[in-house]
């Protein structure tokens, strides 16, 4: 007998079918799971339910045994929190949500304490890694479990003592390098591909570790931790993260995260004036695909920046010539691109074992609901063409005479 | 007996209210309007009535008489419609929106027949000018009976002879200069105020007369007309447009409208690039009100129109950087503007020839839902301050440390 996926499961009663005699029954299990789950995650089984409802919880299976995606914030459980229910129940918290400030001044002094830590902010794309019975998962910022993710996490980094001794914590960071297929970025240090932790974290309560526990930790287990900048008094950190953020972005690096080092507040993101235009970069090279949602975010922040660096009229030129740029020049290849017949995508390099773990990749992809074929496989790497559809069609129809 | 204005009145039955003894009483006009309407208008009853009770037409009382504007298309009425019951009913027609195309070529072969006018579009605001009983109107393009306009059209042009001679048809043109209320711009040969003509066009039908039918009857009753910039083979007219669209906008002027001599095809508006960086200019002074709405559509115009021009490298890099400065310079200073205590907003000058008729306007401007305030009254002029509250409210916000 097996939980039959393709129906409506709920909190109270699974759909099982058997494989040899296509007997289909449902069984109730008496509101374990919903009074399980309420006495657990601390959200009311009507909230629950209606989420199961409405969609906003998926039952998936995983490796035999039913799990449970968050795919919005229900109650105090975020976005992307997924659940894994074997002999025990495990509760993997999604990554919450790190607010950003446009103004360093006065926002340092009313939102922390007396110290501030500094860690860089990296582009990459965001990864809790756990152990679910004996198997450690990495798990995408909506509550995917990445197969390519998973395997790079295990061949990068040695996990197991970590997880064996820690089966309760989630180790969150950022997968880096070329050679990912979500953000590819080159870093000097990182190369094709690299992880580097931020936060480790608690099942079930999403409690985060202090600068100086996690730190620590990770030294013991010699994992890679994300660049420490400094820990700095309130009172003189203005001037230090104006500094820090004008060498980040003049590197083409990508930002700071602030944190309380106690990590009892919760933490702000800020990021460089060159990290917004690779931005805009990217999003007006696909302008039909991205160009409305990220632009106007993205123009705010620069402006906010400007005034609190206090520009003078070089600089802010600069600034603003850089902006147009990004967002002109993408926009005018990309168009060029489809007039000589060209579709509007990205190529994107993995490194696979054999051309069915690329395959493999690809039907998780088209799970997502994002269009990717496979170009080319040779030693190890295989080339994966994403396709920008809207941006294709629309440029296809406009050059064709199409009215706007 | 008045009619109640303040109860839901429909096609079939008007509330009246008796202004002595405060009688209500509803008087059904079986049917009348709603045959006789289907029958003008060619929208069938029941599109009608769904339009009324969803708030989409919505009566209201012009000098003691009932009348409909139009909020959105319904049917082929377009957004804009008016429709007065006196002794006759008035259709006067919402003014069709121009399509824009993105790319000259092909779309001009594509879209039209061996020939082509040219006329200047003009940076104003859309005005259709009508005669209902012994009474010459203005109306805004969503079909707002604006007495500030319908005051200085009359003032501007001798309109009594034509409207005499051509009582059905309806003159639609641009309200010009620095001292009209909504969209103040600076042209030499209009100054203050002034009025352009574009179309002339029938009541009820909303047919436009040909390019050359209207010129003669605009110069026989000395009406000004808009600039015809010349009449040419659609074969020849790519090489020319390209040339007018970059003088124009090389003056600060906004674009052009291609139109079919004879108008039996809908005309298309094209504009510059100069255009597009001064809406963004004008968006980005306040980018919570505007920002968001105004600039994705402009960036493409200008990426599209970059990408036909064959610019080579300067007139691209020039092109990038006027984009960049037309969103991040007005956005920095309206920051600095809010960080010194003030509104983000604007002044605007109307010549009235007394007070009460500025406060007049006010009260017109708040029916719309504008926020204006009356700051000084001099010699005619007033000096009303329009205030955008979203941009002051969430940039004192974000200065004060908000997080975003």
């Amino acid at each position: 007998m097996n939980i039959d996926w393709r129906r409506n499961n709920s909190l109270t009663h699974f759909f099982f079918h058997c494989s040899t005699c296509d007997l289909e029954s449902k069984v109730v299990i008496e509101n374990f799971l919903d009074k399980k789950l309420h006495e657990i995650l601390h959200v009311k089984a009507e909230k629950l339910d209606h989420a199961i409802k409405t969609g906003i919880i998926k039952f998936f299976e995983f490796h035999g045994f039913p799990a449970m995606q968050f795919k919005k914030d229900v109650g105090v459980m975020e976005t992307g929190t997924v659940i894994y229910f074997r002999n025990k129940i495990e509760v993997i918290r999604g990554f919450p949500k790190i607010r950003r400030t446009l103004m360093l001044s006065p926002t340092l002094k009313n939102h922390f304490k007396d110290k501030i830590a500094l860690e860089e902010k990296m582009n990459g794309y965001n990864v809790r890694i756990a152990s679910i019975g004996d198997e450690i998962i990495a798990i995408t910022r909506r509550g995917y479990v990445c197969p390519y993710t998973t395997k790079k996490a295990l061949e990068i980094m040695d996990l197991k003592d970590f997880f064996n001794d820690n089966p309760d914590l989630v180790i969150c960071g950022e997968m880096l390098g070329t050679e990912n297929p979500y953000v590819a970025h080159y870093y000097e240090e990182v190369g094709d591909i690299g992880f580097r932790v931020f936060d480790i974290r608690k099942k079930v309560s999403n409690e985060p570790m202090s600068i100086k526990e996690k730190t620590e930790l990770l030294e013991k287990y010699g994992l890679p931790i994300v660049r420490l900048i400094g820990i700095y008094e309130v009172n003189e950190a203005l001037s230090i993260i104006k500094k820090v953020i004008k060498e980040i972005g003049s590197v083409g690096r990508e930002g700071i995260v602030i944190k309380d080092p106690s990590m009892e507040i919760p933490p702000l993101k800020y990021t460089s004036s060159e990290a917004h235009d690779d931005e805009l970069r990217y999003a007006f090279t696909y302008p039909f695909d991205f160009g409305r949602d990220f632009f106007f975010s993205r123009v705010i922040r620069e402006g906010f920046q400007a005034f609190e660096m206090k520009e003078n009229k070089e600089e802010l030129e600069k600034r603003a010539h850089r902006l147009g740029e990004a967002i002109l020049y993408p926009m005018i290849d990309t168009i060029k691109n489809v007039a000589s017949g060209n579709t509007a995508g990205e190529n994107l390099i993995i490194d696979v074992a054999n051309a069915e773990e690329a395959e493999d990749f690809l039907h998780y992809l088209h799970d997502l609901g994002v269009f990717a074929v496979l170009i080319k496989f040779e030693g190890n790497k295989a080339v994966i063409r994403k396709i920008h559809q809207s941006t294709t069609d629309k440029i296809t129809n406009y050059i064709n005479g199409g009215l706007y």
